[in-house]
C-alpha cells in the first residue's frame, strides 16, 4: 500500500519553517574580505563628510570681503602667498587681498570663505611675487564644500542586512571600518543520499548517474550567502544513513539531505526522522516540483529533506532553506523577491498544485517577460542552467496563455521579499 | 593657463579602448571552485541523458505485450521476480507475465518496455511468491524515460562565456567535468594616487581623507570577474609615481590608477604617460562624472587613469575597464546591460555632456522604474551604496521629468550588452 500524505499549501509550509528561524551572529572581518558579505550592524558615519571645509575646484581661496569691488572694469588683484594640493594644509595666515592657490579637495585656509575658479583669473609675476586678479565679486561660501555637507557624524548610511557592494566598501573605508561587522555565514551541512549516485570523477556504470545535486546545492548555498560542509554521499541503507545524519547534526547550523523522502521502498528519511525523534513539520506540499519535500526540526536545528529529483531539490532549497539563511544574515526580506511579468509563451498544462516553472526572465521595452527556461519535466537538469527565476502558477488554475500576467520569483537577486505567499 | 582638452563622445572613447581588447586564457579548476567563474569553452554533453532507459515512477516494469488483455473485468496477474531501487540493476531475465518491482530512477530490465505505477496495482502473496495484477493494458514505452531523452551526447548545453550558476554546476557534475575549463581571471593592478589619502586604519588628519576609491574599485574588479593586485597608494610626486607605475605594468594584465588625471598643478599622470611613451587614447570624455578619465596603451597593455573623485572613478571603471575584462572572460556581451526604464522623479538639470546618474532601479507592476540613488554631486560617496544602475541622460538634452522613458545601464547584472552606445 502506498502511504497517503496530506499536502499543505506552500505558504503554510514556509510559515511552519519560519517559526524556527534564528537570529544570526556577528563576526568582524577585514575590509579586504567584506565585499559581498552582509552587514550585521547599521553602518554609521563616524565623522562628518567632508570633515573639513574644502575646495571643490582648482582655483584660489580668498576672503570674499576683498572681492566686493571687483568688476569687469575694476579688476581686483590678490597676492598669491601659498600653493596647496589635496592633502596639504597651508601654514600661512591669509590677510586682506591675499590668496592661496588651491587644488580640488584641499582644505580651505581658515581665513578664506570662497574659491575663485582658476579659469576666471589672470596671473602675473612681479619682483618674485605672484599675483592674480579677478573681475567679479564672490559671496561668502561660494565654491566651498562645507564640513558635514555630505554626511553628519552619527548618520545611519546603510542598514544592517544589506549586502556589501562596491559603494558600501567605499563608505566603510571612508569611515575607517578596518574591521567590518558582518553576519557570520550559517554553516549548512549537506548529504546526498542514493545508491544510484556516482562521484563526478567516476566512470558511468549501468543504472547509476553522477551526483549532480550536491554540486548544485553547494552553489545555491553559496549564492544564498551561507557556507557549506559537504559530508558526501550515502547509499540507500537505513543504518548507514541514520548514523551519518545523527552525527552530522551537531556539526552544522542546518542539515540538508537530498533524496530518500518519497514513498519508494528505499526512501528511508521519514523513518530516520522518526528514530531521531525529530519533529516533522510537513512531508507533502501542494507544489510541483518538490511535493515530497520533508522538513523536520530537532533541538532547534532544522533538517531539510529535499527531493532527490534535481529540479525539485533546486526549488525546495530556494523556497524553504533560503529564507532561514537570509534571516541569519540579518535580512528583513529573506524570501525570494516576487515581481509581476508577462508570460511570453502559452503554458497549457493545468495546475492541480502550485507550479514553479524554471524560467528565464528578460526585459523587453522596460517590461519583465518570462518564459520557461527548458522543457518542464522535473527530471531535466538542463533547464536549470538557463533559469534566473520561477514562474509561479497557482494551484487550481487551468493553463495560461502568452500575454497573461504572472508572478515570478527572482533567483539572482539580493533584495528579497518580506512575504511572497 | 589651464590646459584645453577636446572631449570625445563616450561611445567613441569606449570604441578606442576596445581596439586593444585581448582574448582570455583558459585554466582548469576543480568543479568545487567553479561556481561564479566564466566558462571558457562550450559545455558539451559527454553522454546521453539518461544514459539508460529508466523508470520515472515507483511501480512495476513489465513487457507491454503481456498487458494487452487486461481490463477492469479481466485483471491480469504478474509474478514479481525482483525488486530494484535507483542504482540497482536486475540480474533476472523477465519472462512472460513476470514483473520487476522498480523504483524511480532505476534502470529498466532489458526485456521490459513499460512501467505500471504502484498505485494502479494490487499485490498478493502465495507460496512464497509475490504477485501483482493490473486492470488495463499498457503501450510499449509507456512510463519509460528513454536513453537520450533529455540530452544527446555532443549537444552544446551551455555556451562559453556564461557565468557558472547552480544549474550549470549540476550539468558539469552530470557530465563528469571534474576539472572545468574557465576563463583565467585577468589580473588588474591598482594604484591610488593622492597626497590627501590615508589608509583605512589611519586616524583622520587635517586636510586628509581615507582612501575609499581603492576599496571600491577592488570590489568592482571582483564583481566584474577579475582579480586585483593592489599596489598601495602614492603621493602626488612625479618621480615616485613614475617609478611605481613603470614597475607595476609588467606584473599585471591591466593597470588602473585613481587620481592625478585632471589639469590640477599636482596631477602628474599625463606627464607620466608621456615619459613612459604610452599612447594616450583620450584624456577628455563628454560625460559627467568622469570627464577627465584618461586611457593610454603601452606595449599592448591598457592603462586606465581614472578620476580620483569617487563617483567619477566608479563610472569610469564600469564604462571603460569592465568591457575589457568581460572580453577576457569570453563574453560576447562585455558592456553594461542597457534597458529602458521610467524616470521616477524630475531631473531638471540640463546635460551639456552625457550624464550618468547613479540610480536605484526597481520594478513596479512589472515595469522598470529608476530614480537617483542619492544627491547627484560627484563627490558624494554615499549615493554609490544604493546604486544598482546608471540613468543615462544624453548630452545636449535639457531636463527630464518624472514619467519620461530613459535608458539605464545595469550594474549587478551578468547578461551585458553587445554595444550600448
Amino acid at each position: 500500500m502506498v502511504e497517503r500524505r496530506m499536502p499543505i499549501p506552500v505558504g503554510e509550509a514556509v510559515s511552519k519553517i519560519m517559526n524556527y528561524k534564528r537570529n544570526g551572529e556577528t563576526e568582524f572581518v577585514s575590509i579586504y574580505d567584506s565585499y559581498n558579505r552582509y552587514l550585521s550592524e547599521d553602518l554609521v558615519a563616524t565623522h562628518d563628510v567632508p570633515h573639513f571645509d574644502r575646495s571643490p575646484y582648482d582655483g584660489f581661496a580668498i576672503r570674499s570681503v576683498d572681492s566686493s569691488e571687483a568688476s569687469l572694469t575694476n579688476p581686483v588683484e590678490f597676492e598669491v602667498i601659498d600653493h596647496i594640493g589635496a592633502g596639504m594644509v597651508t601654514t600661512k595666515e591669509v590677510g586682506p587681498f591675499q590668496a592661496v592657490r588651491i587644488m580640488t579637495g584641499a582644505q580651505m585656509p581658515k581665513e578664506c570663505d570662497c574659491v575663485v575658479m582658476l579659469e576666471l583669473t589672470t596671473s602675473s609675476e612681479r619682483e618674485d611675487h605672484t599675483y592674480m586678479s579677478i573681475k567679479r565679486s564672490y559671496k561668502k561660501g561660494e565654491n566651498v564644500s562645507f564640513k558635514g555637507e555630505d554626511a553628519k557624524k552619527g548618520d545611519v548610511l546603510v542598514k544592517k542586512g544589506s549586502k556589501i557592494n562596491p559603494g558600501i566598501q567605499a563608505i566603510l573605508a571612508t569611515f575607517g571600518y578596518e574591521k567590518v561587522p558582518v553576519a557570520k555565514k550559517p554553516l549548512i551541512g549537506l548529504y546526498a543520499t542514493g545508491t544510484e549516485l556516482l562521484e563526478v570523477e567516476d566512470e558511468l556504470q549501468p543504472g547509476k548517474i553522477r551526483n549532480s545535486n550536491s554540486h548544485m546545492i553547494c552553489a545555491q548555498i553559496e549564492r544564498a550567502g551561507a557556507a557549506v560542509k559537504y559530508f558526501g554521499k550515502l547509499p540507500d541503507e537505513f543504518d548507514t544513513c541514520y548514523e551519518a545524519i545523527k552525527n552530522a547534526i551537531d556539526q552544522v547550523d542546518i542539515l540538508i539531505t537530498t533524496g530518500g523522502v518519497s514513498v519508494g521502498d528505499f526512501d528511508y528519511l521519514p523513518a530516520i526522522y522518526e528514530k531521531l525523534n525529530a519533529k516533522v513539520l510537513f512531508n507533502k506540499v501542494a507544489m510541483r516540483p518538490g511535493s515530497v519535500t520533508t522538513v523536520a526540526t530537532l533541538e532547534n536545528k532544522i533538517l531539510f529533506g529535499l527531493s532527490g529529483n534535481p529540479s525539485a531539490c533546486y526549488v525546495g532549497f530556494e523556497l524553504f532553506a533560503r529564507p532561514i539563511i537570509h534571516t541569519m544574515l540579518f535580512s528583513k526580506k529573506p524570501h525570494l523577491r516576487k515581481e509581476k511579468a508577462i508570460l511570453e509563451v502559452d503554458f497549457p498544462k493545468a495546475n492541480p498544485f502550485t507550479r514553479f516553472v524554471r524560467s528565464r526572465l528578460s526585459i523587453q521595452e522596460g517590461r519583465l517577460v518570462a518564459a520557461p527556461s527548458g522543457v518542464d519535466k522535473s527530471n531535466i537538469v538542463m533547464s536549470l542552467a538557463g533559469a534566473n527565476s520561477f514562474i509561479v502558477l497557482p494551484g487550481g488554475t487551468r493553463g495560461f496563455t502568452a500575454g497573461d500576467e504572472v508572478e515570478v520569483l527572482l533567483l539572482e537577486d539580493t533584495v528579497g521579499s518580506e512575504w511572497p505567499w
